[in-house]
């Protein structure tokens, strides 16, 4: 192996940079260089790359998003592009490839091998923790603790003007940051995109509530809960005619300097791709679970079901009496 | 003067705390005893209203929202329900009552004096800084704080994506923190309640911006500005064809532990307060400017208008060349 | 089981407020009352205690420090005062304790089940993780962020004055406070008590990393290493003239708002130790390894070795190129 | 006026990267170059110059740190050294330099202009806000603030342990930041080096506190105060017998993300440096005062006594009763 290349794909994530650290440094450690691709899949298209040194990515752990750019590529998904991509990577002498981001980057990593050959390993670079075969993916402690710190702000108010807030966090197709905040939030209740449970169980819960004594209640919805915080919000105004305030958190979950915790994992896991590379791996992602470093096939990644921590549900729901 | 009242109403702001010990604890200087009304002058229309010794304010003054609850008081609008409060305060022996709020809890003082004859100072505690007689208001600084973390959260992926974020921050009728959070945040641009400046002036800033090699931007719009983020959004998306995300922050803007300043300020105002009734002052607000304490007539504070910092909205132009 | 007692004992740990909790809350749930000692041992001995309903600890998830206070008692060293402890548990009524803290308090449980048969469960609650029988103990997750954010500050410093850093974090025993700050903060060596390095070996790093052409860096002393921090800063200047800063963070440490990891493995063990009485375990800790509840006994919490994360110490190595 | 040159000198402050960016783009839009000086007078000396654009300071504006880089130089002290440095400006066209920095920066400003008739203006960059001629410095209240979060921290364990804690903050001749962090942490008492307080008055003021029923106390004291936060802890302890915790917090103080007030100061005052090189002035330097922005000969700013608020002194006794 002469040169490996690397990439960050998708939505940016913090921890991202303290990877492609791990990464350049790594390989650096081996003799190799690496070669850094800007705007993803979409600046592998055009070809948009350079060297990275190991001081090059000095004084980058600590940073939020990517010093790489990310984007989201249209031209990737047709064969042309990936073609035209296959052929820059040959042009550098690249024969290995990182790419950081989520299953739709890896989607595109996997076709790149499948099509052109190229190694390629996947590190997952993503806030909503939503790829089989790691344990977390990077960003997530920290869209936690940023969720966390907004929902500790709002309790403030909530409980100064005993108030019952509808907090909407992240997660399109999982509820594991909304499960996380619930549980380190202290929330009433937390409704996610993987349970059944009908909206109007919500009426109950706060009226048991009140009848408890609780004078206000957080309670958190994953964005990807049919009809998101509004729907629960209306429902409860509908259902108690209790006052009730939505927040909407959004993209400030993306940003930040990464916990320790996210640039630990990724410095991890960005030194285990390149030794994944090295010893001839492909087409798997690095992960981490239960400590210890694993690969997995790309496409067990997006096809296989990580399951929500069902002991941590029925925790948030025993401590919210 | 044998005892004074004190109450938080409207909404909360970070340093309403700090400013209640000092209420509490300048009185108790003075030998004063100190009657802490809950939830505003709802709980005074209730007699809902407890001694406060200085142990009682010990350990609150980084604690956010407020310990004595507030609330928005209907019953409070008739003359009814303030001679009632009014003959709670007289049961309780109070003969001076301090309300830390903004303008619509010094409407409530100021008939209260008016009618009854109860002296009352205001202390100015909401974070728009939209009162007259102060240079800024208790709450101020730290929503700008929260405010500004979120935007440099949120530059984070606007870098990373080389995108557009038009941030929607707190400021119904005053343009006070979008303005510091434009200057503080470097924003391409901001758009404030108190401008006539139309909205398709943002297009034609955003083409500069590009044409400046500008690959990313953010624009500041407060809350009151018509059409808010997402009309400043629409009307760049239809001008120019650029992705744009909007993020609007709400709440989390009204919480949180109190920066230094708004502590020290409270501490300050609470403070004068106390001095302002038992050196006879009513019907005043105690508001701090270039450094020294200024006592305010109530109405002035609501009638006279605030100006903007127009160094501030020059230097924030400027610098974003 | 009738009634459970539960204590905080040693140094405090941020997340101590959430196990206590969620040991109350859990036990509400199953119909039980809890006693809350004041003070730890020392109150025991008083008998210090009331009655903890699931309302008391409202509020307190996101609070440092703990509200059922802690100290070091020297009575408890003697059987009599172990004995008048005892005796205060039967007179309230109280089957089963649990005991937060660390491998000091762990001892004084120990001894009041060997001596008087009351149950006792420990939860590990301490910023030092050196607790085997656990992968985290409550605290430690908070301490690692605190340190690393002093890491980030310190390096805009020494990055400005291109110089050197020595930053000396907590662990007298344990090197894992700053194993995982060594990583996260891009140090260029960490010294710890686990590890037979002569400190002379600092020179050489130092030289090497200045002909790599990094003008500035942070070496990490974990509290422990023989010599502190203020050791290792002599023997760089003494060995290459280089100017050197050093900062000993002490016990900021050990305060502040728990960050989520910290409250969530603080509500998953606050409850488990509820389960573990019920279930009529005694004389054991509750610990969370790979994900899972373990219950290990309390002596082999002190006396079997936790080891350092080898891994890391690699990887830390392998980055700092 | 064609080129105007920009420097940062002595120990950095959070918000120089915002004077910078300021002096950059306020020049910028007056069509003139800015050459930024790296090292500060060291690197004058030794011509270590380049061109800074508008995009060049892109994303700085929430650094901490100076990416201009600082010393503290030597040769500078000699006349050589400056007429070297002189040289050096003039080769590069430059006919005005701004040189952010402290009382030491301001000498070697003074000096280029009374020696060689080369234009400077100063600006106040310098977390110990002991100028005279600015109600604060760059850098300040980003100080304060990281003080403050770590007094918070303190007195968690402080109310835990129902200790008592002695902090020493930065400050080697002025206690402005011991007063703000005592007034906004609540402590029991601040010593200063502006005050002839004798250290056994501590002794009183801890008895009287633990008479008046609290548990525990902060202590807050400058790093200028003969005998520093160790001397005082050992007064208490000798004087009361109450065990007592020291915590210096040392150069955590100067790093960090400034805070908007920082940001905001030092892009008026970076702005007003440059106004001021085209009206003509020089040797002086712009401050602001009473929100009014100010010129100062530089003599002034170090001859002249820049007094402590005796009112929040005054406040800080009051409200720690």
């Amino acid at each position: 192996m002469k040169r490996i290349a690397v990439l960050t794909s998708g939505g940016d994530a913090p921890g991202m940079n303290a990877a492609v650290r791990a990464v350049v440094r790594t390989a650096a450690g081996y003799g190799q260089e690496v070669v850094g691709v800007r705007r993803g899949f979409q600046g592998l298209h055009q070809g948009d790359m350079r060297l990275l040194g190991a001081r090059d990515v000095a004084n980058t752990i600590q940073r939020g998003g990517t010093i790489l750019l990310t984007a989201r590529s249209h031209t990737w998904r047709s064969p042309e592009g990936r073609a035209q991509g296959a052929a820059f990577l040959r042009e550098w002498g690249v024969d290995g490839l990182v790419v950081i981001g989520g299953d739709g980057s890896f989607h595109g990593a996997h076709y790149l091998y499948q099509e052109h050959g190229i190694n390629v390993i996947g590190v997952p670079g993503t806030i909503d923790n939503d790829l089989y075969g790691t344990d977390h993916t990077i960003g997530y402690f920290t869209a936690v603790e940023t969720a966390l710190d907004a929902v500790d702000k709002l309790r403030d108010t909530a409980a100064s003007h005993e108030r019952i807030f509808v907090v909407e966090v992240m997660g399109r197709h999982a509820g594991h940051i909304a499960l996380d905040v619930a549980v380190a939030g202290g929330a009433e209740e937390v409704f996610l995109p993987e349970e059944e449970k009908h909206v109007s169980s919500v009426v109950e819960i706060v009226q048991q509530s009140v009848s408890k004594g609780k004078a206000s209640s957080i309670i958190i919805v994953a964005e990807g809960y049919p009809g998101g915080a509004l729907g629960v919000a209306a429902a409860i105004e509908e259902g108690t005619g209790f006052d009730t305030r939505v927040s909407i958190l959004g993209h400030i979950q993306r940003g930040g300097t990464p916990v320790s915790s996210d640039r630990i994992l990724a410095s991890r896991l960005g030194e285990a791709a390149v030794h994944g590379l090295i010893e001839g791996r492909t087409d798997v992602m690095a992960g981490r679970m239960n400590g210890e470093i694993v690969f997995t096939p790309l496409s067990e990644t997006w096809e296989k079901r990580k399951d929500l921590n069902r002991d941590l549900y029925r925790c948030a729901k025993n401590l919210s009496v």
